[in-house]
């Protein structure tokens, strides 16, 4: 038989992954929510997660019972005892089987043989587990907050954190005739509990990872021969202070947690990260270049591609004295952030990797219009086209009949701009009239596009061009 | 003579270095804010920066000329040149050298001849470099915006940038006189501009990196022959628009940029970000251990240092349902988002290296008092101790007439702390009552100090403690 | 025009990058053998390398010119001047354009016009450009091993360094009546030398990248006016020694250079070094998995892949006391370099990255059979089989006929095996055979095939197996 | 009480820590030679290791409790059963206290008994662990290679492996009263092991990482009820072969096994590595500078240091044609390769840390000589100066009387100079005299130095210079 302890020092707590040598299955206990642990751990003994399970709903980490079941695509087994208060409420909708006292789960040669341990919480079951490859007794217990090495689980917390009065001497009685149960079993038995030293879930857990019910019960006060009465007083006397986060851990728990879809930290912060900045206003440039930016870009966000023009755009558009931020390949925040500084620009408050707006929800993109059908729509008249271009370019030559706004002026003249008919930005090349319709876009303007090529395509597919003055002294470019 | 070209492609603007290569000493001109590249390639040289100087007040980017003479221990010299209007405000208290026409610098075997070359600006300089270990005769020229490859400096740029009003004819025509005193020179100049293609400084540059007086008398079309007032037509004419930061940057370079003391971005980004974060009133959670949080906090951080209890801790005091932040060695980063979302603490968002806390303007210090001193000054009855453990351990021993109130439970009860009486946080060793000391002063409290050792040195010196029942059945620990 | 001059410090020599900014042509002049830095400079620029062509045959460095022209699919200009004992060799085959004086190659608005300057060297070119795209005129020259800044290319090298004896004298001359033409030249034209201060193709070259024709005709030495006789006087005199490589390397560059296919050093590194190990009899262990292995691998290196039973093959077959080396990928050299020092292999001489096998010119593959195959082969008495199983497990059950030699003794019972018979190896499952199989082949045994699957697969399908005695006590595995 | 299992994938071996949480004391049992993982995993638990043992003399492992015992500054006990063939040879000099059937190990809480249980080997000891902090019967028995999982250790190794005829009955019948002894301990009783599957010290061993002793009466073929004689025939038939390697290993740890000083890689191969690579004869450069060469060179190695000059004398000094070999510093190493393939070097066969000549045995250095030095040598005739540097260059100047030979001829003048004096290497300003040191040095000569500051410094110290010729026209330099 397969046995991997799973320990998480930051909780104090055991998982366990227990496989057949032969048939390769292996079974999850107590999974937490960093699921990628034991699906790497089964891959690298070469076993398949055909079961996960959990002792009980726990109260001071995060389950990761139903997102491992989803990721690995194994059966969850989830306890059906402890009446109608304690069902998981995501059993049905999570195709989960439900476990009660007496049941077996077989995986090859391994068999699980489920027992209600009722007392920590309602629906607490412990788990014996047999080889029968090498015996056809039951060689070790998976106790959960059952019986831990030197204790047992308290019998307060639902009514100390949960806030279910009078629940916690009933719960202890149950513990006390759970004990007694347990107490048939052979003292060879193996003690496997979900939580070690430091645990807020007993009162006195011993540093020993594992142990044995004959030592247990030498050296556990807990199995010491006492009446019930005395029992019961002890076991709810000294516990230490439930923390208050555990009553919403035993919701979650219960109705059934978030899957992370992954541990990956990048994402939880990116998205977090720039959605409440957005919202609180700050100016944020998004330095990728024009074609990604239009293809998924975070609203409110300015498009300053980082080419060669970056400084002159950034020196336009981003406003000095205040904080402001940046979206950025990481490879490339030095060369942004020395951008910046060259021109003065320090107030740089922050950045996101670009990997931000992938995860952001609520991205969108930028139509793109091409020449031929700019053409339609102009002959149209549905459509009002900016020249964003400097004022001397516009004058070499335009389309005819646009309005010219160079693009370092459009918010101080965005009121110039129509608000009830498309616009499309253009400029030479197609890249000033980008950070444009960006522009525009961060200004709460809606209907925005971006003409793809600008004049110089505008030009070369034959379409005619107004000339305001000859050309000016100095080399053509 | 050693002779560098320093190109940055996000300005299109060129420094230069040069250098004596008997002597070692050297001068740079037109250094722009990135002062380390200069210092750095000198030292690759073998070169002693003797002296550091610019054509003219830049607008286009900030100067680093006086950063750089600071770092470098280099005489800083500026134009004497120009006018009231256009004396650099910074220049007496820099200790800078002011030049005027004619005057030489020299540099064992390299001289460098200044020329007044108004037009582009009314300061405008140019350096005549004459190599004496090879010839008498100037080599070649550092001509700032005067004359580009191509091209020549716009002169209209105060005008229209600055709001210099009226001013841009007079210039034209400063730039003209400029130009025919130049043209004085030998063909076999060498012409080394300021900037290169794609700056607004001009309306044609060339791509060439450098030409020669010769070469430019055929190719450029300011130097072509023509009456005065068509060359001030010409010139004034299709200018590109000046971008709307020239204005402020021209002011920056004329007053004195502010020093970046180095362009190290972290420090940059990490001080103004921590700052706004606080002063949005987010949760903010420093991971470092009590005794550096101790040493140097920023006021409103919460401590919860990142060790076996650091989950427990974070459940009881970081706030379910919405953002919060995280101070933390990057490296342990990984571990702190792990902890965290072990529990279901998902709205991580941001983080600030631990380096945002030693450049934090306003960090203080929590006072540790040892239990001698504690000692003292409870006999004096000066102060509120208040013991921060669970309760059960409270009623298994305390000092003496303290307060109890468990660390989780702190913010909810403060109203029970006395606000007019100096408070020490205690519990069993000292790691909660530093949490809890930085709860209090995250809370608005400020005379908060934390016990060295807790209880646990209290009773190892010889002090009472108050007993309040017998000892709890369970293994001591 | 784009102009990109690329200096190498290590050879004090110069490539130039010269491209129309219309029509992204570009030309690479004198390469070295880095090519990659001209096809990097190019893409950044936008360029595309039209030509490649070089000034003369170099001495002191391997030519990149064939193989940049390769590379980049470009057009190979080569000087067709200097008489029939200074051809390349390889023009023909490289379909090289052979240049002549007055030849003019034309790249977009840019044209390079074609001078030949006989001196240095019989065959050597001078490049004049001009970019007509701003005057007619040339604005600078590409001199090569001609005009150095403040110097001129020794006319001495090939008499001194390629023992072409009596020919100084004359090239003097020859040098003398380049000079003379090329100072008709004006007096603004840009000259770009093929090398900087510390080349030994002149004496007193001086540390300005750059000159022009008006400024060398005052400050360089071999520029001023004096009688031919004195003139070759003068240029013979004080030359420095011709390093001992420049006659290997002239030859190599008149010949046609090796091309390297990339810059890539691990690959050099790589196949001279593991070739070298194995030539010297060294013990190499190759640590990949054994399919990888069979499928490629260097003959003498015997196969122990990095599994959990790499310390005990290791521990059988490589030698305690002499110095042995591993392939290993990089990733695992640490945990390979603990499991030989567990068990005190610590005479680790070197290690290979498997790339090595990669590009080794020699490597082979390993037969690979399947039970079907062989079950045939062994009813037509065609083969031996080897089971290299311990005794007991072929004790348990064997293919019918067999022989049994343990792997680990394959080395010192390798005379009881015939030489006239193919060979298959035979193991449980495959993986002892595949080091069985690598230690015969590293004996010098030839026709070595691998059984796949093993015994298991065998059984599996069916086939008889012999046994030898009861089962052994001890739970089965 | 703390109890950590450190388990070795590569040797299915098991070692053990185990502390007292009170006192903080360790014992490790069972260490192998990566002795740095119990040093840190006992740092990180906050306990000093103040005991190492091991169950018995180790066949399959170099075993590293005398250099963890040394390295931890811990006492090493060994066992002192077994008769006069099996005691450690070095337990006298290592200051080992020798442990005998009964004796006990007190830390802190926890103590551990000393059982004799011969039979895998004569001098086997178990370890039966007591946690006096939770109860005073023993919980858990450190087994070695007694009791495994499943199977007991094989008493036929020493016959098997080690030579020693005959023995393995005796072996196997001492094992059986060994069994008996152990089997009165209680069934509650952890059985902790010295291997896993996969160990060739047992036939059947079981994956599961631990046992008990109530469950291996069940389940473990040698613990079953019958006869002696039954037991000796089971217990020795279907054993493995034991690997060759073996018989080494248990040699070495009877006599004492080497201490690493560390588990550090590099400087094993580096060492082993340079000295096998030096005996080839190959050609082999140092590219540090020559200041670091002269105070640390491997002898055989020629210098030449990765300056502007490494192409120019790596072309006059290595070979073309054939395998040479580089010292360099990594981060300089494509540095290197780039330079040597610009002038065709390319059959770089491998390179070496510079580290590697840190870890040589047989460094040495190069006497440097000063000018004042030098000159009270010549005045007494007593030295012979070689001047390395071009002929030109001692045209124009050198010190009175010296030999000129330049650095590049000298391996083929090395008949011109005198091999009863000691000779002193003198160039420009000491550079290429080091060079020069190097290349004799690396020919089998021995008295060679190097002059400090070359002609330069001599000039500078007002010492006579020859001069053999007026000045060469060229720029100075």
């Amino acid at each position: 038989m397969i046995f991997r302890r799973l320990y998480d020092d930051a909780l104090a707590q055991a998982s366990y992954l227990i496989g057949c040598e032969r048939s390769r299955e292996a079974i999850v206990v107590d999974p937490n929510r960093d699921v990628e642990q034991y699906i790497g751990l089964a891959k690298r003994d070469g076993l398949r997660i055909a079961c996960v399970t959990e002792t009980h709903i726990h109260a001071d980490f995060v389950s990761g019972a139903r997102e491992l079941a989803q990721a690995a695509g194994a059966q969850l087994l989830l306890s059906g005892e402890g009446g109608t208060d304690w069902q998981y409420a995501f059993a049905t909708e999570s195709g989960a089987r439900l476990l009660r006292d007496g049941d077996v789960i077989t995986l090859g040669d391994v068999t699980v043989a489920v027992m209600h341990t009722p007392g920590h919480t309602p629906e607490h079951l412990t788990f014996l587990v047999t080889d029968r490859a090498t015996a056809d007794a039951p060689l070790g217990a998976m106790t959960g907050d059952f019986i831990f090495v030197g204790d047992v689980g308290r019998p307060d917390l639902l009514e100390r954190a949960a806030g279910q009065v009078g629940s916690m001497e009933a719960a202890a009685r149950d513990l006390r005739h759970s004990i007694d149960r347990f107490l048939a079993l052979p003292d060879h038995l193996q003690i496997w509990p979900g939580h070690g030293a430091g645990s807020a879930c007993g009162k006195s857990l011993g540093a020993m990872p594992q142990s044995t019910l004959g030592y247990e019960r030498i050296a556990n006060w807990a199995l010491a021969p006492r009446s019930e009465a005395e029992f019961v007083r002890a076991v709810l006397e000294g516990q230490p202070e439930p923390p208050a986060y555990f009553a919403h851990m035993k919701r979650i728990n219960r109705d059934g947690p978030d899957t992370l879809g992954g541990f990956s930290q990048p994402a939880l912060l990116a998205d977090a990260l720039l959605s409440s900045t957005l919202r609180s206003g700050a100016a944020v440039i998004d330095t990728r270049d024009a074609a990604r930016f239009a293809e998924r870009y975070v609203p409110g966000a300015i498009n300053i591609p980082l080419n060669k023009s970056f400084s002159t755009w950034a020196g336009w558009l981003v406003p000095y004295g205040r904080p402001f931020y940046v979206i950025a390949d990481e490879a490339q925040l030095d060369a942004v952030v020395r951008a910046l500084a060259l021109i003065g620009l320090d107030d740089l408050a922050g950045w996101f990797s670009t990997g931000a707006v992938d995860v952001a929800a609520d991205a969108r993109s930028i139509p793109q219009i091409t020449v031929a059908e700019l053409a339609a729509r102009v002959a149209k008249n549905g459509v009002v086209v900016v020249d964003v271009r400097g004022r001397s370019e516009w004058e070499g030559g335009h389309l005819p009949g646009v309005i010219n706004i160079p693009v370092g002026h459009l918010r101080e003249r965005i009121a110039e701009l129509p608000r009830d008919k498309p616009l499309v930005m253009q400029c030479q090349g197609g890249g000033r009239s980008a950070i444009a319709a960006s522009v525009l876009l961060a200004s709460g303007l809606h209907d925005v596009s971006n003409l793809l090529g600008g004049l110089t395509q505008w030009e070369s597919d034959g379409h005619d061009v107004e000339r305001t003055r000859a050309a000016v002294p100095g080399r053509p470019r």
